[in-house]
């Protein structure tokens, strides 16, 4: 293979020779400071050293690398430091903290690289055979703990399959996409591109993560609102399973029982190795558009989405930040965007003559995609529903800064913990009476358990991924760290917002996957039966446990598996 | 409670006093006799006799009786001879065939009527601990012979949910609606109304069938273009089982692991009884209208269809028939319908003056649901298109008469049944481009199996339910019974039928569930693997294999069932 993705940065997020570039967007620190309370600015560069990271003692099994040496070539298998590693997380925040701090015990043993089905369908043999777990990896972008092994005595392998990056077939005139799972987004996107199709999904994580995580994690991407989620655009599936190969049938809908590919999207690695898949695709629009409007209030930007819902006039992506997440947005502004300084005081003197208060203000983003004409059509029904609720238009540019930077935000986290701030997020979803009420009480909550450790809290949060029935809600937070409690003071935070999602009647996740920070709720969201009925498909397609062991089975005291 | 919805009758379709009506649609027996070629038309009517029905012999559990009896009361729990009868199977033509030759050993020994969730968690778990089949029953309406008992040894109730048919809750500013799932098809809409909101399901049974069994074998309703299937519908449900309920969240999304919704809905009674559901309901559209169109051939009646899917215009339904279909209409309508005898020649010397020969003309009828602004919109858009493949327009008198006879088709069975005609139906789904392919072979495959008895075959198809990637290809047939072989004859045609979809790469059904007719495919459909997930998942939550054992899990020689 001649082009192979590269991996993250062990340490943080994006390429090793990528860092988040606090020139372009200038408003940044100096809003963080300010909202979290940092005095000094004197943070030097660190130098992350691989060398330092401490890693399980490493487990061998001639026997099981044997066989593996026996159907793999040499580049396909390692063991080498900075491989286990990169394998040993993703990229939250507990990941970041853990490896900055030489913590590294959820690393492999061994990482392997199949260039096959049939590399799959061995390793997991062999795995078996030998008492091996395996735990696929696709792009390494979780945030939910999907990653790093929970079971410290058993030789573990990472399946990374960025190998499996082939586009095999595209039916244009069905629209629908057959192709392994390994591939990264923009891969993905180019080779479709070359049919003049797409698959509309673009979560924030894009540039790094594969098909096969957004199936086993039931992703999804900022243009949901049109293409769904992840789990909607499934049409057929392989996934490969120490018990042979489930496969399903490229057809748009069946009453065959138990649908089977539901059985295999969101099954974070516990069944099987998703190999290939099947999927919805779709002509490339011919326009595409993003806007930016401010509403006077986070309530009518809420109800402005929902009646978008109701006219059946859904643009591609809504995205309605509260008053903090605006604030966030505006400071987090290139230098050169519609809000510029030049530009500023003017807009304000006439955002109060439209009575906008930029302190309770609301930044909504939305795109539009399809023809000329729809698009024009779609604009002018969202742009009086808009108007309905005070919305100011903000033209054209906030759209386009949005767009230069929609994938840089991920870099914040990284930043941001060179400077001691712990930052992360949560998100659920809920219906539309519910929002507000989570809304308000998580909020309070979440800067509740912040303040516990005597620190500012910074919490906002955004509504998007508009459904008939209601809408996902964002949290994101910061705040500086406790010295020696970091991962307490984090996790008494991320605590309190999942025990808020579940006591609103919401859902652990809307598109993060269970993994090990969501563990604990599982049984609250799909009821102990639910949990027992994925136990039992555990034990049918995966007899010896080998695959991401503990994972979707919380323990009796799931706490536990938290640090 | 007051009011019960009644039981069909024993030996047909529909209520015990109405039938096919003849006379209401005059031109269809004189075209039935001329093409199966039936000579003669002395055919008297039948009384069925109940007594005459033999029924497996009454197993008796005094023990099981008894714990019943604790928590029902007697008006809960049945073993009449007519109760028996009326449970033992669904009403496909190997059902009715075998009770009007009075035989019921698919019976069940007692119907039980659960008043409540706790009498049904009760009564399984009487059932779990006295090793009794439960078999869910809802309308009874199942083609596929989804309801007869498959094993003889034990005693099986008939689990009876029409007293479970109150909606609970409805929420109109999410639109959705928690219901009890006994409730039948007009019920649900009538108390949905009240509301002021849809389901918008409305499959052919929808007089006779249940919300429960249309989400244990993944219904679709006429107006799926619009509403999606059944699962698309389902935003949570309760499950009992024998090991407790399995509940789920009213929230639009999540990313909780496997979605265990997708356990339930399909499950065909197999891990438990579906005993409430939250589903998405729609806003009653301020429009609703029925147009015909006539195509000058099938070939470009598939291509308009296909092209308003990708112009994403899709009218409420759209019903596509080929020739043989489009004669039975035109042979089926009332007999003031648009193209009553007056009009007739007239209206032929039109369509031929338009190119259209009706021995090639297709029929599509299309439905178009929403504000008047909406209705207008899609009715230019869908119309235009319509026009460039040859259609004509057959006005709005068609329409009406299709909204008329919807519900009246099923009793063609019955009618033909007593003139000693088998008649059925199989369907599909397939990607577009194999809609043809599909259709041909099988029609060919069809009428060849029909011949193998030397009898004169009719078949026709229409294509329905479509989606971006593909659509539904349902087959209706009809022959004259060689008697003393007319099992065989009928499972030589719907052999041949089945098998084709399989060897096309299509589905064993699109929404008439597996049932006992279509297990021969389940493993070549969803993988043995597939199956062996579904068993997996049986043994996790039915331990005793107490719920409809032996469906959705093909024996070694899966055709012995089939008697």
């Amino acid at each position: 293979m001649a082009y192979e993705p590269r991996h993250m940065k062990w340490w943080g997020w994006g390429d090793e020779d990528t860092e988040f570039n606090a020139q372009a967007h200038p408003g940044f620190w100096p809003y963080a400071r300010a909202v979290l309370g940092i005095e000094r600015d004197d943070f030097s560069r660190r130098e992350w050293k691989l060398e330092a990271v401490e890693l399980p003692e490493l487990c061998v099994d001639e026997r099981f690398l044997h066989k593996l040496r026996s159907f793999l070539n040499p580049t396909q298998i390692s063991d080498h430091r900075k491989e286990r590693v990169i394998h040993a997380y993703g990229k939250g925040f507990r990941d970041l903290f853990r490896l900055r701090h030489g913590l590294a015990s959820g690393a492999p043993d061994l990482v392997v690289y199949p260039e096959s089905e049939r590399d799959v369908c061995l390793t997991l043999r062999a795995a078996a055979e030998r008492d091996v777990m395996v735990i696929p990896f696709g792009g390494g972008s979780n945030i939910s703990g999907c990653l790093e092994r929970m079971e410290a005595r058993r030789l573990s392998v990472s399946l990374d399959m960025r190998r499996l990056r082939r586009v095999l077939a595209v039916d244009t005139a069905s629209c629908t996409a057959r192709t392994a799972t390994g591939i990264f987004g923009p891969d993905l996107e180019q080779q479709l591109g070359t049919y003049g199709v797409t698959l509309g999904h673009f979560p924030d994580s894009f540039l790094h993560s594969t098909l096969g995580g957004w199936i086993a994690t039931r992703s999804a991407g900022m243009q949901s609102d049109r293409y769904g989620k992840i789990e909607d655009m499934v049409v057929a599936v392989r996934m490969v399973t120490s018990e042979g190969v489930l496969a399903t049938r490229t057809v748009p809908k069946s009453s065959n029982g138990i649908d089977v590919n539901h059985l295999c999207i969101g099954s974070e690695g516990t069944l099987g190795v998703i190999t290939e898949a099947t999927m919805r695709v779709h002509l490339r629009p011919a326009l595409r558009l993003v806007r930016g409007y401010l509403f006077p209030e986070f309530e009518g930007g809420i109800q402005a989405m929902h009646e978008c819902v109701r006219q059946e006039c859904m643009p591609a992506m809504v995205r309605l930040n509260d008053p903090d997440k605006t604030a966030l947005s505006l400071a987090f502004r290139p230098p050169a965007s519609q809000l510029s300084k030049a530009m500023s005081s003017l807009f304000k003197g006439y955002l109060r003559m439209k009575g906008l208060v930029l302190p309770r203000a609301c930044l909504m983003l939305t795109a539009f995609e399809g023809s000329e004409a729809e698009v024009a059509r779609q604009l002018r029904q969202v742009q009086a529903i808009y108007r309905r609720y005070g919305a100011v238009n903000l033209g054209e540019n906030s759209g386009k800064s949005f767009e230069a930077t929609k994938y840089d935000f991920p870099h914040i986290r990284d930043f941001l913990l060179d400077r001691d701030v712990t930052t992360d997020v949560s998100e659920t979803s809920t219906v539309w009476g519910n929002i507000l009420p989570l809304y308000r009480d998580t909020m309070d909550l979440l800067r509740a358990a912040i303040l516990e450790s005597r620190v500012r809290p910074w919490a906002g949060s955004h509504i998007s991924h508009t459904y008939q029935c209601g809408a996902s809600v964002y949290f994101t937070f910061g705040f500086r760290q406790q010295r020696e409690h970091e991962m307490e003071q984090y996790l008494r935070v991320k605590r309190a917002v999942q025990q808020s999602f579940i006591d609103h009647g919401a859902t652990l996740s809307h598109h993060h996957a269970v993994g090990t920070e969501h563990l604990p709720w599982l049984a609250a969201d799909i009821s102990p039966l639910g949990v027992q009925a994925v136990a039992a498909l555990k034990r049918g397609l995966d007899p010896g446990n080998i695959m991401n062991p503990g994972r979707l089975q919380p323990s009796s005291n799931p706490f536990e598996t938290w640090m």
